[in-house]
């Protein structure tokens, strides 16, 4: 260790979660400024086997792992807390606000009645709760702190910035640290558009948004974009009672797999109320003369569009941050993309030098963010391991819940010439406009505006009787496909299913659904 | 068939959803006078193989299977849709009352800010929310009766009661039908309190509540028992904004397998001021002049209790509807519990006489109910078969959803000589308030409130690495207890489990937690 640079010694300390909590705050509000915060085992004299650059999802399961297989290792993150962007700009305030989105359409469905207030011409406030969140991020940091310390035995550098001297050293707040190797864990940032306007004040991307907002929006918000995140703060945006226009450059939600859900997901969102733009380009964003967004300019398949507004926000994707260990270590990255590449081991080109999670590029999910680094944590301690995610369950939120695993209708019948389907609502007269299906946060809905209460389907190969795909919108149903996945992979039949326990009234209605048909010798849709 | 009686012909009709709905309605309002229903194909010759006589869970799920072996059946009930008491008046109401419970512990907690209405001495109107109900739910009936009809092929008449002639024979409408085998599926009721003045206007149970409240109750409900179905109500009526006394005989939520969950869950609902007295006795109800209840009168282990009150809930489990069956065909009953005595073959005492659902007893619950049937189908259409559950995953709702499989950590101890366990929030100086767990329904309490916001336990074999039980409070998990309890009975490990794909913010942070520990040869608590 090289001496230099102000440190606070955890070691030594066993702060609490509260106290954690209270530390990260003054940190974050001295922004860099403080001291870094070390936790060094000085009485352990054996070679690092790896610093972790970056202590984010990747990072700190990486390190954990590692450290419960007994090696040793190093985290190093510039902010005051382990956990990195997910916690604290990135997908936990999206939950927050998806939450809020599901909660607001509940209201406004059943303004004023019971003890639902009148939402008429209600706008919400949006700032409120962008600051509830800040208040209460520091409290996940703080336990993660806490846990990787007093639980995970891990050993960190953290409020202090990285910088890499070669494959086996990095210098942090004044000190070199040495170690067998390296995992890069850099992370990813907000794309950017190319158009004039596009850093004038009131354009936002999800890190911005809940990190620069100062004022009330006011009536109109444009989302730029038609994916996960583009869809999730629209979303909320429409819920908080502004006119929300979104601009998809191609298709909105093409990852949706299945095309009746993707229909079902779309036209609720049209019944919100949400203007979907496809095929638009956003030409330019203009000022006003205190260089705040006044208006967006867009071409779209219908001529040229211009919405005046206060508040844009770029929901368009994610750039891994591979810049610095491009600069240091020369490792190589995809032409396109930019994300550094590895190979199934998830080494980079450059010996020695590992890298994870988002920086790595697609998919840039949570999972794969962690399991990369225990992985890689795995593969630095010995183990023969290979990691290439290429088929996982996935979710997004409109003010629904959507998730999904394996084929839709469309591509199973291409691959499979017998596909049997089996779907709530069914195909029938009426349509959606039915009494099913019901359960969590639905209730009502299928109670009062049955058309609004979800929609689901299982896809099967008729022949083999397995099921191939499921796909889900409402409520409750995204942890079971976590575990539904699984049994799909193990190839589990219609026959299985039907002869699961439900918990009644099941979000996903698949068991009981399945036990329905499971009789029949020739499967039929139901 | 015999002559006689009035029908109504479905047979050569499609009646839509809604048209359904409507015809269940007309029925329903003229409570018995109007026509049975009558599906039943009369260019079939052949034999029915059995006749389910009750058109619940049971007869319509045992139907369906025996229908899609290519069987023969006939499904009789005396209302006028197939689906049984279970939407009509038992668990879907509950689920309406529990999605109201959570929406308005949520109110309550944020009341005035941001959208929320100030709740503050606000008691929320309870007969409008069973009226909704009431509107609502020939809504999911009308679902039933097309499905079973147009996509299952089940023969069936409705809206009308069977007399049991002999163990081949049943008459309905003035006419008799034969048959290879009759199943019984003739449900359960709720159990009645034997102390005066029970039958006292204001005495409900949940049945009652839903068929024949007519006032709104005033500022305190009494809920007498300690089970699922007293503590789903009790926190019903407690979240309206009514003083809640649970009377609890023994003990409340003994059925909670883990001390920690029920603990964290009945600190919860003390938290929202329910009034919890256990070993507590009714000894009476007292009437007003107009026979309606205004006191209720309470053996406690701290003296007599009196409490003012015109709204008693009986909560207090289930009776099987036995008696019709036992005084036609003498079947065997349970002398304790009055259920049905059924072997693994679903088969009674009485030759070519099969029972399913809630008549045979515990556990009476939705899975059993359909799986029975379909089960006894599959027996009399010749299949070898057993089926008698001795072990599922199971669930409760307070204001929130509690879910459990396997063993408490206490049981977990006396069978396993090294057991670990995984908590959230963990073992930490500040006990629950911090900010994890998150997601579902619970991101404004983690943000706000984190005590609030959830309790989850693994319990796992360190010997072996497997999970041997898992418990959760919180919302969004049910329907995932239902897989990961099939991939707990294959042994799922820690190092399993740890491996698969999180779809981050899961309500069960069951995947993340492991992968945290899977490193470690010997495991350790987390």
């Amino acid at each position: 260790m090289m001496d230099g640079g102000t440190i606070w010694d955890a070691r030594n300390t066993s702060l609490t979660i509260d106290q954690w909590a209270v530390k990260i705050e003054e940190a974050l509000e001295q922004a860099g400024r403080s001291e870094a915060i070390f936790n060094v085992d000085p009485n352990d004299n054996r070679e690092f086997d790896t610093i972790f650059i970056g202590g984010g999802a990747a990072g700190r399961f990486g390190s954990a792992y590692l450290r419960a297989m007994g090696g040793r290792q190093l985290v190093i993150d510039r902010w005051p807390f382990l956990g990195g962007s997910c916690p604290h700009n990135a997908c936990v305030p999206h939950h927050v606000f998806s939450e809020c989105a599901a909660e607001l359409m509940l209201a406004r469905t059943f303004s004023g009645r019971f003890w639902f207030p009148k939402m008429d011409g209600v706008t919400v406030n949006m700032k409120e709760i962008v600051d509830l969140f800040r208040r209460g991020r520091t409290g996940p940091h703080a336990v993660m702190n806490y846990q990787s310390k007093e639980q995970l035995d891990i050993e960190f550098v953290l409020n202090a910035p990285a910088r890499i001297i070669d494959a086996h050293t990095v210098e942090v707040a004044g000190r070199r640290f040495k170690a067998r190797t390296l995992v890069l864990g850099l992370g990813a940032r907000p794309q950017r558009l190319a158009v004039p306007g596009v850093d004038l004040k009131g354009v936002y991307d999800y890190t911005s948004f809940v990190e620069t907002l100062d004022y009330e929006p006011g009536n109109t918000a444009v989302v730029v974009g038609g994916s996960k995140t583009a869809v999730e703060y629209g979303c909320f945006f429409n819920a908080t009672g502004r006119r929300t226009v979104m601009l998809v450059r191609s298709q909105l939600l093409k990852l949706i797999p299945d095309a009746d859900t993707r229909t079902y997901v779309i036209d609720r969102m049209r019944d919100q109320g949400i203007e979907i733009i496809e095929g638009a380009e956003v030409v330019r964003i203009e000022g006003d003369s205190r260089g705040r967004v006044a208006k967006l300019v867009a071409k779209t398949p219908n001529g040229p569009l211009e919405i005046k507004t206060d508040f844009v926000f770029l929901g368009l994707g994610e750039t891994p941050n591979s810049e610095a260990a491009v600069e240091a270590l020369g490792v190589k990255t995809d032409p396109k993309t930019g994300a550094v590449l590895v190979d199934d081991s998830l080494r980079t080109s450059v010996p020695n030098v590992y890298a994870v999670g988002d920086l790595i590029g697609a998919p840039m999910e949570m999972f794969k963010a962690r399991k990369s680094g225990t992985y890689a944590a795995r593969a630095i301690m010995g183990q023969a391991i290979s990691y290439r995610p290429t088929d996982w369950p996935d979710f997004l939120h409109t003010h629904y819940e959507v998730t999904w695993l394996g084929l839709g209708e469309d591509e199973a019948r291409k691959r499979y010439r017998n596909v049997v389907v089996i779907r709530m609502p069914p195909h029938n007269p009426n349509g959606l406009d039915i009494g099913l299906p019901a359960s969590d946060r639905v209730m009502l809905y299928a109670m009062a505006k049955p058309r609004m209460s979800g929609f689901q389907k299982l896809v099967i190969d008729g022949d083999s009787r397995r099921i191939v795909g499921a796909h889900h919108v409402g409520y409750g149903a995204r942890d079971a496909f976590q575990y539904l996945y699984v049994l799909v992979k193990q190839g589990l039949t219609i026959d299985q299913l039907g002869d699961m326990d439900e918990l009644f009234l099941n979000p996903t209605h698949f068991i009981q659904l399945s036990r329905l048909r499971a009789g029949q010798k020739e499967l039929r849709d139901l």
